[in-house]
């Protein structure tokens, strides 16, 4: 932490700041410049994180020099993680072959759910997407099936392979979501909803956790530390549209985040086009980016008939426009040095 | 809702959009103007909410005609709404008389939250806050003392007849909290959590709904509409700044939204200058200009000793500079037509 | 300047850090933390703003501690600066009258505008506002009268005894704009059109210097510092709402910006509500926070037939709603400790 | 232009909308909804740009139909445009080959420039970028060589036959720039610069014109159309970051504006990576994601010694690291179905 003083510091209160911070355990340093002292606080950041440093008379500013997060900075990784899904040999996010989720916004009935899963499947999908509890701006629209949609989760991942990724909203669903699915998602707007986060992190299930409309990079990160720090040590970021004052596309894909991230945090990063986008025609330029820009992953909402959809039709890929996708993003991959999932086209218990 | 369609446009596809709107119970009316033809959607917007127009081939895009909020706007209401805090007579939100919700970001103690509890009462405030749940970015800040704050809470209303509002996190937690407190509060980072939001429907408490760090006025007003289609119509609204790209102050606060919420709603909106300004020396202005806009409250951070507090030291105010900044509201409040809380010096069960 | 090291620094790259801050004239000094060493730069920032510190090996970061603004900052002036604008006695801005400048968006003519500013100055405003050139977002919008509006504003003037001010677009016009009114306006779209900055800082008359959309407080002060390094020290700050994710209304009106300005510079600081809002009937309240907030004034639009303005009609008050807002308006003054402008009602040389 | 009235809308009211909207021209249409009643414009929208529909009794909101530009529709153009650049043959911009304009930051000196332009040239780029005049944030950084940086472009563009493209920032210095540049840059500073839009609208050369830092896609398109409308329709567009709440990088680059543009708009896109990050090591991933979006090209900061240079140091690629990304591109660009700049390499004039 630095200190910077005021131009009108006296003495006895550089004495009474140096006082307060090394009353926590940390040393002090004064360097004394031409228009401002500067003091300089060393050891560990965190224990002044809840000193109320700018009250102290003839403080200006306070600048930290140390990140907040631990457990999800880069160095404490041992390179890069790669995070195992579910039970099936060589399901991975964050090694060299790409994560392609993919799947319906809402989980709407068994059929259009397997019909989606044998879709995105075909087209090199490796993992289904589909939501059982959904956040809705109104509360009257539709909220998603709940315990019946996790079954039926359950049941199309049995019958075509597919590991299956489905979101949470409460802290008292987490257990019998874990009992379902292979990859626990914390939408958006729960990003800092701090009990759901370390709830999450009691359980062996990986998480994916999506950035907050307006959180900063620093503040995703420090999510996934409250996740980790309960001992849920896979954790995977997710990258879906910040909100901004444009307003032709849904949210402003942040594609630099991605970059960002990939030099602070030894976690993976994937990238949600269809939230960003917010409409069909922009999801493919969006997944082509984000690959382009180093994720190691997708997570794309496709539907079998997006007009009927139940919620966010109009950013869901139909089946065909999903595969013409996938079609177009091999090239990319192989640009960004990576390969399509390999995964996906297993020994299939269905088709 | 309006579809305005694209140039290209043929009446197969202007039939086939017409069929889809109608299928849910609206009808249609047809405009061609010279460059754009546009289709009138006649009937409850909400029926459409979840139908996916854009996927509809020439279609161009959709406009909403009625806002998306009922319980909440100002229409429903029969004038404002005054809502009741507590069993004590008087004590209202939405009347004349301001609500001055005074205190400690957390409950530290019960000797500190004796102490600003007696100053903020002394100073004219007529309600006590202090978090028992604190919502930290860092999972390694301090969280709070949880229930045996809710116990201290209990027992100094008790002692100074000042009812006390805290923050609710966790589904789980909310009936605790609402046996304890008089007024429930929904932080920033929770206002999309609507589990939550729902939860505190089901329960008899007056809710401070708290405005999120990029959710829009009609956002805030949805989330009051969740919280209300479950039953319980006491919602006062809140300004707490948001986020946008300046760095000089931590939020910024949209004083404007006040001014445009009055004209929406019938519930009440107070502002907390403590959480935008982020700094103490920009509390007072903040406070002011709230009042000035038409704010119906305000709800503030004071500590007995802002150096050495747990948490938001640094945008606390002393008890003297609360008591400072609460004489000169007085002429601020009746530049305004309003008065200061009239029940804020009852009989001193204490002091 | 404080450079922060990257964890993996080698003790040459801490070498290659220091000698190429010393080689610009600072000193250095070197803290060891546990975790990061710390290069502090002693000496003068601004020496360093144009060496690319980020692309030696082993910088993680850098941090200013000066501010870049000299003659705008608070310690430059000998207390707030008190700006004399034309050649009337008494007529300021800064000092303890408020400044309430009012008139129409474009001059469409002589007789609205005389008509505007015998309203205007009948409420009680002290200048007259009104655009001779007009930036629009369209080409096609109506322009402004050009130079036959700058004529008018000069007759007016001569009328009623109200100094005026006009925003000027083009360096070719500056001297020309000068020659006919008492404050030239920098429009929010030019607050950083450096060459129009540095061309108004070397003429006299003072300038009003608008906000840019998405300007920090501190670009704000640097534009001023453009102006003031040409010899121009009458420089008047002006907030008019920021460009942020809201819908709700045009822009964001700052207002803790005019307490954060208060504090960091001499330079008078006042508020345009009628473009912060976009709409007529949110002026009022905006007007009042800012005068809450402690701004030293304000711009408003108003219009004798605001239904029929050529250009910003939606925004613009009518003469009777601007008398409206004056009559409340002066007891916010006096809770802010100010009063109303004593030259507004003069030896009327027309009415 | 639709208009939805108040609930509380009186027919007095509605028939005075109407006679107001057709006393410019246009037609009206009622349509009595169940909550609202809406009148339809039908007509040109453009001719109630000015009129204050607001103001009128009974108007709840105003919205418009058409797009407000004309000539930068894609309806207008026949097909993407494709700009002839200089008088080279075969060097344009929004063909299949992409354009790869770079060069340094600022031109500091005829070997410099001489030097950066061999080696962009050699690592495949085809145009030079090289400021002559610069928008600095301080009035006390460089502010370019001025005209002696003109004479050094011309000269650099004969010894190598690469096109040179530069910043204008005055009206008085348009002419000039033109006689000596192949591309004039707007800069995103003065992106609504109206006085400077027309002004190079007047001359016979290509525009480049960037993005503002808070200008929506839409209001890139009418700042493009004021070029347009005096008469150069040889408008560039450039995406470059926009400003958000994120400090992680200098702006939030909108790659998704990239693909709004290529659908809204018949002029090319171009995207400058190194300003939008802020630091070198964010270009590469920024630069493939705006191809891989759809991005007609790229503008990029390269310099020789990038820890010497004068401005922009920080996010400037050394020559081997331009020439290490295009290599890269390569991939990226075939994957997008473009090929990288042929021209680049013509019959070498130096070396």
């Amino acid at each position: 932490m630095i200190i910077t003083t005021r131009a009108d510091v006296t003495e006895a209160q550089i004495d009474a700041i140096r006082e307060r911070v090394e009353s926590v355990g940390l040393r002090t340093h004064l360097s004394r410049g031409e228009q401002r002292t500067v003091i300089l606080c060393i050891g560990d950041d965190a224990r002044l994180a809840d000193v109320a440093l700018l009250t102290l008379p003839g403080v200006e500013n306070v600048t930290p020099v140390l990140k907040p997060y631990k457990l999800a900075s880069r160095e404490f990784g041992d390179g890069p993680s790669i995070i195992k899904i579910g039970d099936r040999a060589g399901c991975t996010v964050g090694g060299r072959a790409l994560a392609i989720i993919a799947g319906p916004c809402s989980v709407e009935g068994p059929e259009m759910l397997l019909e989606s899963a044998l879709g995105v499947r075909s087209a090199g999908a490796n993992m289904l997407r589909g939501g059982a509890f959904k956040p809705r701006t109104s509360p009257y629209s539709f909220q998603g099936l709940g315990a019946a949609a996790l079954e039926m989760l359950s049941s199309v991942r049995a019958q075509t392979g597919l590991p299956v990724v489905t979101e949470v909203m409460d802290t008292r669903q987490v257990e019998l979501v874990a009992e379902h699915v292979d990859v626990i998602q914390i939408g958006a707007r729960n990003m800092q909803n701090f009990a759901l986060l370390s709830e999450v992190g009691r359980v062996q299930r990986p998480v994916l956790l999506k950035r907050g409309l307006s959180a900063t990079v620093q503040e995703l990160l420090m999510a996934a530390e409250y996740i980790m720090a309960e001992g849920n040590r896979d954790v995977i970021l997710c990258e879906r549209g910040i909100r901004t004052f444009e307003t032709a596309t849904r949210n402003t894909l942040d594609v630099a985040a991605v970059a960002v991230l990939k030099r602070e945090t030894h976690l993976p990063v994937i990238v949600d086009p269809s939230h960003a986008a917010g409409t069909a025609h922009l999801v493919k330029p969006l997944a082509f980016a984000a690959i382009a820009a180093g994720a190691d992953g997708l997570i794309v909402e496709v539907h079998p008939d997006p007009e009927t959809a139940l919620s966010d039709g109009d950013q869901s890929l139909s089946i065909d426009a999903f595969e013409q996708m996938m079609q177009q993003l091999q090239a990319f991959a192989e640009a960004a040095g990576r390969t399509l999932p390999t995964t996906a086209r297993p020994e299939a218990q269905v088709a």
